[in-house]
């Protein structure tokens, strides 16, 4: 008999490129279905909640595989543990229904990102932040967050060239937590996330602290679906998917599109 | 007319054969005095507080060096951190007075040594912590904290092939916080620390928390002076210098051994 394999993991994005598995390049995809394929002795396929980025970490991403293989769960999790890499942790395996898919089934994604700001960088968090020196308006950032809410189209957000998928979106939350304090962080939670969609946003709310924009045409970017408009792309190595949430509410209307295979 | 610029640091210990200079390996001695160099146009001898070795990091490291040059302290710090690798940051610049002598003149050095306790890793904390997967006694760990007080020869917690140093320390303080959670940080500030001393003082401790030795072990092990009967050196990874004092109370009696080169 099948079995439907979750997991629950975290990596350290830093030296990895990507999710999504490539013939020469080290991603997590590709990691994980190698170390899994020598537990359980038969090729598997990893299905990600998501694609992250190059460089973007996880605290928390679930994935989900398919083997016919009898290993206890806590034996392949402990087993996994020690054949990964230590930039890779599982935290939690267990058995999914038969019909589980980490992508389809998600019902949204939470992103954190990272901000440090202030003069002097700090070198233990070097690979985790995007170093902000000039100072940043916390408050100028927090007034554009409204605006992220509900459902739109985040074309003005989303990375060039990312193909035809449906641009809108629901976002359930948006925060800056920190203001006043060295580390900013901010949170967003989405039915789903267009390529590049955090860290285009993170950019401009960056130029908002900066005091080259306000409230007003962080909205005007936002509506112009004008990808031109906005700020610069975030590096990559400031973002952490933070959690995948598959019970809950789903968006109220009107419906967003369908959740396709998405990135940050 | 010759300066003497005294220098707070910290860096991330990971990638460098310890603090002082050697010919073929990377250490941060070398690398400060390198970036000093081209700072300031002339040759520099960086004197540190300690050496600390490879792998081991530093909150809060001082150094000084002589220099002919002109430069604003501030130009020279902002130029400096623009010069250094990333995992190495200059948080002060300043002028000390002549007579200043960074090793010579530290009262005491504090070090922390960070353990996770716990069957899970954290891979963002891998390069800064001891991962201990079983489970530690913290009250049997802290009950062994108060006889490493005062003046004691410290002998047994040394590096075989230490070479003819005084053994004898001054420890000021002894803590282990955090006890009941998974991060353990064991702080420890004395006038000066004989080669692997931390590092071996909390190899034994973890023995004590494992439930291999009790206090009364740990006290015999101590006044042996037989770094056989030690536990294991923990690894370098989760040391970090915290702080150097130049002010504040020496030691009480009975004298120790004059402060020499020592690392932890």
């Amino acid at each position: 008999m099948e079995r439907n394999i979750r997991l629950v993991l975290s990596y350290d994005g830093t030296r990895y490129h990507g999710w999504q598995r490539q013939s020469a390049q080290p991603t997590l995809q590709g990691v994980l279905e190698d170390r899994i394929r020598k537990m359980v002795q038969e090729p598997v396929r990893v299905i990600g909640s998501g694609r992250t980025d190059a460089g973007v970490h996880a605290l928390r991403q679930v994935c989900n595989f398919r083997t016919r293989s009898h290993l206890p769960i806590d034996t392949l999790r402990r087993g996994l543990n020690a054949l990964l890499p230590e930039d890779i942790c599982v935290h939690k395996a267990e058995e999914a229904s038969s019909g589980f898919h980490s992508r389809y089934d998600a019902r949204s994604k939470t992103y954190e990102y990272r901000i440090l700001n202030g003069e002097v960088p700090d070198v233990f968090e070097r690979l985790y932040v995007w170093h902000v020196q000039k100072p940043l308006d916390g408050e100028r950032m927090r007034a554009c967050l409204p605006f992220l809410l509900g459902t739109n189209d985040f074309s003005a957000f989303r990375s060039v060239g990312s193909g035809n998928t449906n641009p809108v979106r629901h976002v359930f939350r948006a925060d800056l937590l920190g203001v006043g304090n060295p580390l900013l962080r901010f949170v967003i939670e989405a039915d789903g996330f267009l390529r590049h969609m955090v860290r285009s946003i993170v950019g401009t709310l960056v130029d908002a602290g900066l005091g080259k924009m306000d409230a007003e045409r962080f909205v005007e970017v936002l509506r112009s679906r004008d990808r031109q408009l906005a700020g610069i792309k975030a590096p990559a190595k400031g973002l952490f998917l933070v959690n995948v949430r598959y019970d809950g509410p789903r968006p109220s209307c009107p419906a967003p599109g369908p959740p396709e295979a998405v990135t940050s």
